[in-house]
């Protein structure tokens, strides 16, 4: 079984959630069998620590992170890879994954550009 | 005319640019009747007021703006309308409208989970 986890940076306003928390119901009603869960670098909780621990007591055999970032900015490229080596470190038996920022898939590029043609159009 | 004006938050490195300019580069190429620049709130130029100067340059009738983060944060909530309010009273002639961050667009939350789901199946 595979788990989903959903990274963001966190805000104090508990309003500036909702669009990773739309992003993470969406994926628990398509594919009920995922546990998915979401998690914060600062402000907001949980932590990827927890939430990996939350993952593992659903019997996770691995996880993948999903960075909800628009940009690769210090957050991806010092701060991920720091917390994830500790919890490979803390968890050696789960493989955990790291996929590319959303800004960098371009496939969502793609849809971006194609929604913004159809505001204007 | 409509002139498309991309809205990103800017940073030290000019790397961290990439996604914007890509979904810039995208619309250009597809649609080139539509003037399109990408401006930054701050760290990068040109700044939403030099972005619309050259749009004007460029003869637009209406511009949109469309801001590229993934939730609405201060930027988005008090830095974006008080800037806008102040191009607005400097270019009366050329109405301005906001669209909503990408984070709040459910076909681009859509493509999201898709992509998830097609990234761990």
């Amino acid at each position: 079984m595979h788990g989903i986890l959903l990274f963001a940076h966190g805000a104090r306003d508990p309003q500036w959630a909702r669009p990773f928390e739309a992003i993470r119901d969406r994926l628990r009603a398509r594919r009920p069998e995922f546990p998915v869960e979401l998690a914060f670098l600062e402000l907001m909780s949980p932590s990827l620590e927890e939430a990996v621990a939350t993952l593992r007591g659903k019997g996770v055999a691995a996880i993948t992170i999903f960075p909800l970032f628009m940009a690769p900015g210090g957050h991806i490229r010092n701060d991920l890879p720091r917390i994830v080596e500790q919890m490979r470190q803390a968890h050696p038996e789960v493989p955990i994954a790291v996929q590319r920022p959303i800004g960098e898939v371009p496939e969502l590029l793609d849809a971006m550009a194609a929604w913004i043609l159809a505001d204007v159009d």
